[in-house]
């Protein structure tokens, strides 16, 4: 049903996933055609959740035409849906995306890719033969949409840093303290792992995009769960069994079964060296998305909680004038998306990041010669930092360096 | 129309003016109903813009009911319309919003209240006269809004810093350099003025709202114009009578006839004194709207351009642990709007101030007792800015103090 | 005995003042000579204090050849000194200068030149005559030698903010606040001012310094003393008068006589504007001496409390990477005085700057051909800050506009 | 020697090494009779270099009573002298160390305590031998003496960030680029290490002190020489062998045979995990000495560039005003060493650090009762940095985790 331009036929796209990401998802779906000039028409067709989630209030207050209970019969069955945007917790990724692609949909997931590589790798089994049908695939790695993230992407690619050496990427997070009730967050059969999947998905695609380069090899890695016990939330009462809790206390513990910190050391093929570190025990770090970048001829700096900046060094700049320069990454007639949005440092937030992915993967889907404005990840692209990922457990876990190339 | 509990029926809002403010406003709408539960249903009836501004096409894009070229005919004089907001130049606000008044309908008006002290008045005695009649009048200072300056104004007006020294603000821009062209904003018919009205506007109001304060008199001020010849845009070329450009150039030259700039000197009725910057000049400040106040026990400061930020001195902390703490204005479960947007620190724009004033205002037409998060200006709040913004320009002029009393 | 070079001739200081500055100016002798490769061999010859002082012990301390409590007969008179530093109360500068020139010493002042503008005229009357005898006059305006704003007036006095608008200094403290007694610094007797001669004198100096402009009006002025009673400390019980303080408490007030805070509007001679603000009372900047300029081409911006920093904007670089460039100012091959110190990054402090001029002093008393690293202030130079304090002054008593010249 | 009060006897200081650390350590013993009340008078007694360090001229710059050329002879062999102050290149560390030490001295020693792990274990057997006779070693880490990180100490092992989940530490310099010659530092015989022993031992030092916790395990390690051959500069031409350089050049160029960077993950002996990563090729980061600690209750964040400033984040305090606090760690009433120097925000430098240490050096050696104001390291001390440094080495060239008990 693709590779030739259809710049006039209305897009239809289906949601799949009504909480938090479906949020995110669907409030990309109803600004995109608001703020940009696509190249399709596109119609928010309809939004499937599970029937606790309430899928037709859901789609009411979000604009979706139709919101309804079952993903197969009602989203892979309906051929006038073309493209699938699947915003479900991680295990659930694999099944629907395979389903989409076998029934010819284009698919947009969520990251990380999937919970289990296992999983990961059959998604890129069929991506890969849905896109000799001109199919394509999506994942949601958003912060690659964040302007000073392109910026950084087109500064680092082009040249401007010269031999890269030492990338430093941390994504730390506090809300994962010992009070925090034992939510599905930090159960591994649905969540897949805690911080690392969560986290350092991010900034290991951050890393890989930036740089344009890959992660060879995890040279040692920590995996941590520091709080063991948590109180079981009492609306999961009946369904997790957990021993008693403190005492003097009812409340029931269970046992955490994901990381809360995975820090690992790693080398790229380009020769340079690399620190990730993911926690959500980092008190007073409540989205610190930072990574920095130290080449040969500069430097750049991010740091989410301050997204609309980027910090960048060139240490060809005169000595007596060169330092560390905060870009206000808002100028319309240069940062990536900005355009699209309000004057110069009128500033942008986290949820733009959606809008603007949104408006690549329908201009994507317009016409095959259509570039993205920076590079949008699909399938086979993220299963690398799933290998990361991967390897960096591993390595955790056998106490020692470990190849990518081992992984795949 | 109002002053009963009208919490079931739908209310309809008309939209004036499809420029950029009639974008930001059109969001606001469109975003409300999606991020809150809001105590009425709200319906985006009609915009309405000029003939020029093809306001069937824009009504479109952002989901107006139907778009309208005539706002006497079209929406004064529909009687299906409850709100009528405004988003026009300043130089047609007393017209639209005193036809809107009498017509029954509630107001809301973008800042400033209007262009000339003189239709301000107007605005004002029309809005007094509606107000019998239980019709509600808002303006658009949107940065009270910002979470931030909301947990300000908790901060000041609770009392934490004690009795007040010193008010600080500065809204600082620079895109009004020499190569800007003669475009309406130079014009003072149009725009009433140039840094003062679109720029101490809002950090007047600011001011006030943190505090929660009266300025009683400009002590002293300056008013400057420093770029007097600006080029005349191509597409005015028939319209302003300009006198022929720079040596070897075929750009005709036209003068500008607002402020490049206005600081002032004032002082409050409790005894603080304060200093108001604005500028168009400010070479590398893009959007800083910044104000910082120094009381007895502690102090606030904020940047616009880190907007999700507050930054707070408690003099009362222990010496050894005492600083400017950098507050996060993020946190859904203590910040004001917040719960209705992102997790921690996954921050919001510029835009959200206009969806969280669109809360308020929809809730207050839901019900007279309802309260909003942060007070509000209506017209009569409003005028109060109107009156220090002219006493600033009284002082400018006639080099002496000014007492704002004389201006009312 | 000046107007030749005398390079290996010791130059005998002697130092009158052996309190707070008395002590940074000995660190200054007494470093200068291990961190400068001097034009002149110094000697701490001679430190001079008031009995009470302790001068000989004071003198010890800090490696001063002798103490000593008459400064007419131990130091004016002394034949062997050759340079009379200045480190007492603002009360007696002038009748020690004076002294000083009329023997045939060069005399370097700490600032203000004076306490009052009678006291400043005489200094300078004194400083001429004695300039056509080849004598020279300093002041210790130390900021000028800190190394990024020795930077500052480089960039700025060499065009590269181009035009400048506007200029934005506030010197702000807090440790004014109502339980601070009634120390000398609070009488107008021996401080001659508050917060405006110890601070205000700083930042119109310094804008003066990195502008090279001369300040022609002060447009509006407020001059408050927020806290009028204090605590009269036990030590001064029997000197002061005072009334009873507050209820229950055995405590006695008196009047403070001094200004808590100075706030006004300047215009420059090349057509910029300014505001100036000191307090004691902006609690939570505990020594922010800040200074933002801003011109055609670009911006700087300083704060002392990171005072080896320095922040410019360069509005001629390319839109993608333009911003705010943070200098570490600590680069020994380009930044002014650094090469003297320690490695990059390696960063000086507050006390490194009085060492600094202490360098251009000496080797301004090497030779007639030498020229300071940064122009250095002499008394005919802090006469026209002291006529800006001034007419501050006069314009926040007489309510108006006041021009510098109607002062001198 | 040592172990009874000694008072009112003058404190003879001998000074070994004339380069770059010699004369930070001259002025700590120049400076801090003035700025300290010392419980022992002090006298730069001796100051001994090698012939090529003109050790005269060095002493009579620096008030040293005398300079010398032979260590052995002119200082070990003095009975005048009671401590040896090292600050040589790190090869002869042990040899001079051990030396004084069996001559019955008390030694303070330059940081690393020695280039390799062979020689830092004889100078803690000699150290334990001389303790017995109340011989006192100190090793100069100086950053133990910046407030801020004391402040950081004091909090951290008071208990007020709980239960210590994280430590991220970093010592990035960027002196190190391809341009820079091969001098002494890039020798392993001379250096014994790169950024290693230069750079991680000072964050290591700093993780420990602040934490009061031990490093037990390296578990992953990377040390990379990106610059493999450096120019040899004109002067060491006919010592080093090089072969031939870039085409078109006459340059020499020579192997470097230490790191540029090294960087590892560890864990602690309380359970937390930490990063450490030194390197030169940090570009943009000058002095850039890091550390973060991220705890149950709070965290405590540190940069040297700003040394004055701690930022502490207090997870107890009220959410509504929960953030970062930027302490100005300035104030003399509670923070440590800052009541000997400036008013508050008077901001201190890189030196004072040394100044602050020698205070406590001379306290101790002044009476077996006396504390230092914070912990100051012993050789047995620093002998458990040098042992995490060389699990760090081990790591990285064995490919597997090392824990430090293998070392010792």
């Amino acid at each position: 049903m693709a590779g030739k331009s259809r710049k006039n036929e209305v897009l239809n796209v289906a949601l799949i996933g009504t909480q938090f990401m479906g949020r995110a998802h669907s409030n990309a779906w109803l600004n995109v055609t608001r703020f940009f000039n696509l190249k399709r028409p596109v119609s928010m067709h309809t939004a499937c959740g599970l029937p606790v989630d309430k899928p037709e209030a859901f789609a009411a207050k979000w604009g979706w035409g139709q919101g309804v209970p079952n993903y197969k019969r009602d989203v892979v069955a309906n051929p006038d849906i073309e493209l699938v945007d699947i915003a479900t917790p991680n295990h659930v990724h694999a099944e629907i995306a395979i389903a989409a692609l076998e029934a010819g949909k284009h698919v947009s997931c969520e990251k990380p890719l999937a919970g289990t590589l296992a999983d990961a790798k059959q998604m890129v089994e069929a991506a890969k033969k849905a896109k000799r049908r001109k199919q394509h695939t999506f994942v949601w790695f958003n912060y690659r949409r964040v302007p000073a993230i392109g910026l950084a992407h087109q500064l680092v690619t082009s040249g401007k840093l010269g031999r890269i050496y030492h990338v430093r990427a941390a994504y730390l997070q506090e809300w994962g303290g010992p009070d925090t009730p034992l939510v599905w967050r930090f159960d591994r059969k649905v969540a897949g792992s805690g911080a690392h999947g969560d986290l350092n998905a991010h900034i290991i695609d951050m890393a890989r995009f930036i740089t344009g380069d890959e992660v060879t090899e995890v040279v040692g890695s920590v995996e941590e769960t520091f709080i063991k016990q948590r109180v079981i939330p009492e609306e999961y009462g009946a369904e997790i069994k957990g021993k008693a809790g403190r005492k003097g206390t009812k409340k029931r513990m269970g046992r955490s079964t994901v990381d809360d910190l995975v820090i690992f050391l790693a080398r790229f093929k380009g020769g340079a060296v690399a620190s990730f570190e993911a926690s959500r025990l980092s008190t007073g770090n409540k989205n610190r998305n930072m990574i920095e970048i130290n080449g040969e001829h500069g430097s750049i700096r991010f740091d989410f909680e301050r997204m609309n900046e980027l910090d960048y060094y060139d240490a060809n700049a005169p000595a007596a004038v060169r330092g560390w320069t905060n870009i206000m990454c808002t100028d319309g007639t240069v940062h990536p998306y900005v355009a699209n949005w309000w004057p110069d440092a009128h500033v942008i937030g986290y949820e733009h990041t959606f809008v603007n992915q949104a408006s690549d993967i329908v201009n994507i889907l317009a016409s095959p010669s259509v570039k993205p404005v920076v590079p949008i990840a699909d399938f086979a692209d993220a299963y690398k930092t799933q290998c990361v990922l991967e390897a960096a457990i591993v390595s955790a876990r056998e106490r020692r360096p470990v190849k990518v190339r081992e992984i795949t």
